[in-house]
């Protein structure tokens, strides 16, 4: 192929990422439709199957972006709190997690919402993205609970940041929990600091 | 309306509850539709909105049907364990919640899938069913935390359960947190055992 075919390639690429993410951002994955995909970029429905192979790698590449935006909005927050204790950062992390996901909520829920049937179909640098996020929540937990074993360390990354991330979802949806925003950010707190302030009992 | 109409209706909105039921489960609650549940219930679809205002109201049924089973299921698996403390009980009732979850899963998410977007339009029944599932969590807490108030027990009963809900949520789609079924009741000891085996540090 050649070098300006690639460029076209390439430009098309982002140009079909950039127009996504802006319909998943304003109406939901369930929006998400070859045609207006097509209409709006001004290619055919074709073109859009010569570079990605369907709609869901599409949409994985703007839960990338979404995924590094995310990591960016939390490593600023904690940029701002340098002196901060373990315990404090988790709280920043999660209440900056709180804060993205309720002012991106549709680009939020994607990254949850698209089903990925075979673990296989998960390309590398997807879970290498969500890697990068949880090893964020693993540094605090090794100096809370030194004595854990990597393996209890990975454990505890995952529940707490399902906990919290449970907390965000339903707490987001009024009708299950059913509080105001304010809350959410104590239920928050109350599960971190339950859960750090002991050296470890595991 | 006579007798005989009435209870007429109240057959067919039965009939239309078990098929949806058995549809939701089978495929999820995207693929309940109106005309498959016509021709199954040997009706008109005009019929179904006689009974039914939309399909909205009829999935409504549906999910207050699986939170009835899913407190007679944690309350079969307490009744188990009569001398449990409250820590375990909180234990005995996450993996419950876990299990029912694992075994009927597109009826659990359907839970969570059908959004209401007006907090009014949550019939007083269905916000009832809710409430009891939180008072089986509030129970225990307030034995393990006897010094909090009634409003931070509310609290920590919902944070407990969407961190629980979160564990299993994201737990049962591999993609996510990629872990076993043994790893993720793990998770929620782990989360639970470092939530309660303090006295109060709200």
């Amino acid at each position: 192929m050649s070098a300006k075919t690639d460029a076209r390639r390439d430009a098309l690429r982002t140009s079909l990422v950039d127009i996504a993410e802006r319909q998943i951002s304003e109406a939901g994955l369930g929006a998400l439709k070859a045609r207006t995909l097509a209409t709006e970029a001004g290619c055919s429905v074709g073109a859009i199957y010569n570079v990605f192979s369907d709609l869901n790698e599409l949409t994985m590449a703007v839960n990338g972006r979404t995924f590094r935006r995310l990591g960016a909005a939390i490593e600023a927050d904690l940029a701002d709190v340098p002196e901060a204790s373990p315990q404090e950062r988790l709280v920043v992390m999660s209440v900056a997690y709180l804060r993205f996901a309720s002012e991106n909520e549709h680009l939020w829920r994607c990254l949850f919402d698209l089903r990925v049937t075979e673990l296989d179909a998960v390309p590398a640098w997807y879970r290498a993205a969500l890697e990068d996020l949880f090893a964020m929540i693993g540094g605090p937990l090794r100096e809370i609970f030194p004595d854990l074993s990597a393996t209890d360390i990975a454990l505890m990354t995952r529940a707490l940041f399902s906990s919290v991330h449970g907390i965000v979802s339903l707490g987001l949806e009024q009708r299950i929990s059913g509080v105001p925003r304010p809350q959410i950010e104590r239920m928050i707190e109350l599960i971190l600091s339950n859960l750090t302030e002991q050296s470890a009992a595991v």
